[in-house]
């Protein structure tokens, strides 16, 4: 498989660096507008091609795949491009910048037998592979609530919101992991600095009475990235930050009792074992770009496919309407 | 000062034990509905008398302050008929079950020339003394957001939701801290147990934009109590479960800069050392009841009045309302 | 049964408060040499004879058994006086000053069928108790190590070195959860303030090749209690500090494999699931005063018995010994 | 400056990284006995001469300096070459097999005017700068004790114990900070899988009464890297695993009262504000080679030249003298 790759910052060179190493597959171009981003590119991958120019890789006739990672704004220009050369797609989360854009790139793929691939890479990781096994094999019983809590000082985007900068990790998880989806978005949150939200808060609503919150903030002195996740029969408490013990399984519930009364508790707590089962230890998007290959080769579709990038874009346009709604109920 | 105590549930037992020990002060009658209640206090303490009936603690003359440590329904009946037969009241929180019945309470109060403190006993701890002070001095500089998480395990109470049994603290401590009155409020949340949200999300904007948060859960399976304050110049996070360093002040914030241009950052990020100051090592609830008697004895009125009660219970209101209606937004 | 309790100050006031609430025991007589202390005592129970005379508690004939909460080197004269009188005695760890001293109490109690108890506290924890249990049961085979570090600021002793304060508490449980006699000891340490050592380290050679190390400090800026001990299948990380999951096992270890080369690592290691088992919730003292009631009523021997005191205390005067000798090996 | 990297293992490749990205500095050649091991190293860097032999590195004519990232039993007789044929040399630590070794090596360094410069190289992190200001300084007074625990599961050797293995770490930081020399160590340990200790501890005494304990373990379930020092002024607690804040500075100490009584403390301690000084942020490999260069071009002799790295290694062949005879003193 040849790739070339569009974009040659912050993640650019993790996905030229697992791409290179990758069985079967190769990079054959590298663009970025950056002159010292190209610099970089070029001292690291002596005999990759170069360029100034993403037409050359999106019209290079060796080319099989296209790895997207620029901004937001320019991934549906930069996709469909992509895509009416004949190219598959892995491109950035989020998707796109609008439902509409996404609607229109997947239709384009299909119609074109192509893949898109969006770049979710926590659904490799193993941590989110064990909770979602967890999930799947019952053992956490019905959901409860999803909260999850995403919180730093500084911003990589200075073009979007943080909800568009930091949600789509948690939104493309909670997709993976609950598999519903949810039926209306409330967020609130608060400009500091300029016009976009710094910090920002999520609430999605489910139909079987799931709840999923997620806590956003750039202005935060200690980074944070923490989720709990509560069933009727054992919770979940998940730290990415920790080296160890990512994940947590509490056997820990409820049970809600038929006898009434007035001073009586309706409901009974459980506290049992908690245990923190060992994760794959593998580089998520090593996993990930590999499946890509899989995918293309297969014709199978991606769980990361453009429609799960859809919903994701889906969500966070809702988000942002709510959010300068201060907190009006948006539907899905 | 001679104490009547009405409620030796839970709390009660740390509010007779901190009168009995405390200089000048002592408890004359305890009063609870539960035979079992009246049993352990009579244990404990058998030279106090111990009733059944609460009206015989907010009749006796030898009483000059009743300490009302019941369920909220009954705050409001109770406090009244202490402050009709000329009695102090201390209060547990929330103050009342709605705002109409805390402003009754504050009225007949002031007529009488009582004093009304409700037990947000949080503004008594070394941390939010610290806190508070780091505020007032402008070490934080202007502040950008309060954000706190409180969830545990099981409820305390059963006849409230989870909003009106974890947030009153948070509200009391926001409110002591932040010296400005939130102008909105937006909460959403889930009921999956009973009738009352076991799950809540609470935002309250205010006109300076500054924006609090506040997130309770009863189904969470570890304890957390961690808040975050971020300011222009220093932000703050306080874990309250851990034994030291409980408060930590980040010099940390944020710059922005003038010079503007598509791919230039707006904004820098500056990171500082991070200090733990030491904090004052008190029980919170015996300075508290200290307080008490200093301001029935000197006419001040606390900071803790029935007016910051009052505040507090409005804001739960409004929350509860925006919460039926699934996170519009409700103007204070 | 009647108790006697000598020694009102730090931790007696614990025993009191345990033994007045145990079923079918209660405390007729409390001595101190400090009036502060009988004042204290007094206050909080006004129905309690107390004296400044421990003669008076020894003597008394109401009096079944005796609590000797006092410092180590008052120990062996008073528990000989009350043993001498006929009482059971609890007495506070360390046992004794010397070997010789527990030798001579042992044998006067035996010859007057009275119980000595130690106070080794933590044997009653849940925490011991789990960890005791995974040991007796092969959950972590063959044991290599036992390493405890406890540390923190300020010593509650002057009169003995931190060895004698602090040691017992893992010497006891080490004990208690090996089941072996160690048959060596080498100890190293400072003195930095006055005549005692304030830094000590510890180590204790098994017949099995385990091996024990226990770290003391009163001079650290952190309080640390941590115990980690491996074993052939299994190992525990035992953090009394925190207030959740005390004790975690690891399904780790080590296979030594049969082929060997210069190059070839003759190890390897299995990393699997942690888990943290439910720790029963007991006031650990409340737990072993029952048990001493429940030793004396049956006449069955305490684990925590005069002969488990006096191992402990040889160990402390080997220690001892070769801590005075800059760490030379000191056989038991 | 051209070198030659002998040694492409584990910690290998991060040395060639560093010294090709190095302003100055360029590797010529690469040599490793194992096929594997060169397969790596010419692809990942196709320019570079790749060789079985490392006679080919230490004869080229070309190269000025040797990195010797080899095992320790190897050292010697690397080093030896090196120096013969007029290069400088970068080595791994521990520095040589036993002093003997190293004080040739040393002599012959300097008969030839060539620099030996010995991988310590955590004294070139943000941490250890930080903590060897402080103490230079006079920020934490006299120094009492440093207290390290390294301990994990896995070894790293399998020709030395894990003294050798681990400790270089801990004593080269030590000798760094405290700036005396130790008069003698004790060490104990045990060995459970082969013929040598897995676990091991050592104390080093010092003639101004500071006491260092080293506590290193390959069969440990968790990782830990904490370091202690306590000194008369304040004390510093380095926990090397966390992300932030990896060096917290207590102001907390000891103050000695000279009224003295028999039930008096002679000792008062204080307790003030904790603090986390902004460490550097720099890859301390990176400045450490940068650091070679620059000793060379001037004739400076490096912190951690021979002379540190015997240092060391006399403390390592005085502590396994020590752990052979179980404890007893060895002086230095």
């Amino acid at each position: 498989m040849n790739f070339g790759v569009i974009g040659y910052g912050y993640w650019g060179p993790n996905v030229v660096r697992n791409l290179t190493t990758l069985e079967g597959s190769q990079v054959l171009m590298i663009a970025d507008l950056s002159a010292a981003a190209r610099q970089r590119a070029q001292r690291a991958y002596p005999s990759i091609h170069v360029t100034a120019d993403p037409q050359d890789v999106v019209k290079s006739t060796k080319i099989d795949a296209v790895a997207v990672i620029s901004p937001v704004w320019t991934h549906y220009e930069l996709t469909k491009a992509a895509l009416l050369n004949g190219k598959h797609v892995f491109v950035e989360k989020p998707f796109t910048s609008s439902a509409a854009q996404g609607e229109e790139l997947i239709q384009l793929a299909e119609s074109r037998n192509l893949k898109i691939m969006v770049d979710h890479t926590f659904l490799f990781t193993g941590a989110v592979k064990k909770i979602s096994q967890l999930v799947d094999e019952g053992a956490l019983g019905k959901l409860y609530y999803y909260d999850s809590t995403r919180v730093n000082l500084g911003l990589l985007q200075h073009d979007v919101n943080v909800l568009w900068d930091l949600a789509p990790h948690d939104l493309s998880i909670m997709d993976y992991i609950i598999k519903e989806d949810p039926e209306a978005v409330v967020a609130t949150g608060e400009k500091h600095l300029n016009d976009f939200e710094d910090v920002a808060y999520m609430t999605l609503y489910f139909p079987g009475k799931t709840i999923a919150h997620i806590n956003v903030n750039w202005l935060s002195p200690v980074k944070v990235r923490m989720t709990l996740i509560g069933g009727e029969k054992r919770m979940v408490v998940w730290n990415d930050l920790v080296a160890d013990e990512k994940v947590r399984v509490y056997d820990r519930g409820v049970e809600t009792t038929t006898q009434e009364g007035v001073y009586n508790l309706l409901v009974n707590y459980r506290s049992g074992d908690m245990y923190a089962p060992r994760l794959e230890q593998v580089e998520a998007l090593q996993q990930e770009l590999k499946y890509f290959n899989h995918c293309i080769t297969t014709g199978q579709d991606p769980i990361n496919d453009g429609r799960a990038g859809l919903r994701v874009v889906r969500m966070l346009e809702a988000a942002s309407e709510s959010l300068s709604k201060r907190g009006a109920l948006v539907r899905l």
